[in-house]
């Protein structure tokens, strides 16, 4: 945006600063910066602490690689799961969701990232030796990849399970087909091929 | 967001604190936090201190109502400003825009906010008195109301015309018509309606 006027040194340091949040440029980082200022002041301040407060309180999980206080996330340390079965997903919001299904019982990697060749990220900036080192820890049986069902997230699983799979791991993959609740005519004519292909014969 | 995880305190502190930003959910304040931890601690340590200094440091000028460092902005200060014009807008960001028109050499006021009755904003919330008091200064000649040409910045455009007028000041609103630079077949049948309607006649 242009400007002619001379502003004050902070809400130019606060509007450049805003900008390391994903997704916003310049015109979005003024617009927040107003508004924090004029309406919500105790927000700003309180968003100033937790931003520092969160980057100095957390560190990576030793076994998950999730965020958290402690050396290992109360998660790993949870002695009611199933240390037999590992779930590899791409970030923490996507292992919120696996637990919230309810339908899961043992633990999780998160990556953290996914490969993406055209973004130059590749294996070892994904850091899967960690990954290996915990899959192959003699205790784990199986892995799930519940990484996205998008380009890269099956790249990234097509990759991970050739390598697991190397290493005498049973890999599997989170199924594919029709969302639950859906209706067909909405349904995407890819996810109906794959449903298709991936049928399976009914109970009773 | 479904959440089944125990998650470290930091972290729900943090997505908490960002939903203070406009137009931030649950969701987009999560993929903001988990990028910031993962991605750009740096920057969310420069962030969390730019806007306590921000919201510590600023405060609102005595004569324009926008953000300075000191009690009158750099602005209201420039004695190369011809004082008897008043130009109002809503926001900062407006100032902005008509300075960099390179079109004005008159002083402003902001508003940072209108009127919006459907929101509660009234008369009172945007602090008109402040304005008229110093529209009132016995200098300013014409007041330039720059607001929005949206349905709330017409409205207090509107208000604020009669109020001023009252008071024996000039008081004009910016041209409305054809974009510079646009091709009619792209520009709305609205703004070509008030083009005819405002039409003047060529010069030479």
């Amino acid at each position: 945006m242009a400007s002619g006027l001379p502003e004050p040194e902070p809400l130019l340091t606060l509007v450049e600063a805003l900008r390391c949040l994903p997704g916003v440029g310049v015109r979005s980082a003024r617009r927040m910066a107003y508004h924090l200022l004029q309406r919500d002041p105790q927000g700003a301040l309180k968003l100033g602490a937790a931003l520092t407060e969160a980057v100095t309180g957390l560190r990576h999980c030793e076994r998950c690689n999730s965020f958290t206080q402690d050396a290992v996330c109360a998660t790993c340390s949870n002695a009611d799961r199933d240390t037999t079965l590992l779930c590899v997903v791409e970030t923490p919001a996507d292992q919120n969701m696996v637990e919230a299904s309810h339908g899961y019982r043992g633990l999780y990697y998160v990556l953290q990232g996914r490969l993406a060749p055209l973004e130059g990220v590749g294996p070892d900036q994904v850091h899967f030796a960690q990954l290996l080192e915990r899959a192959t820890d003699g205790v784990v049986r199986e892995v799930i990849l519940a990484t996205n069902f998008t380009a890269e997230g099956e790249t990234t699983a097509y990759y991970l399970a050739d390598m697991l799979r190397a290493r005498g791991l049973t890999v599997t993959r989170l199924a594919r087909g029709v969302p639950s609740g859906s209706e067909l005519e909405y349904v995407d004519a890819g996810t109906i091929a794959w449903a298709l292909m991936e049928r399976r014969p009914t109970q009773g």
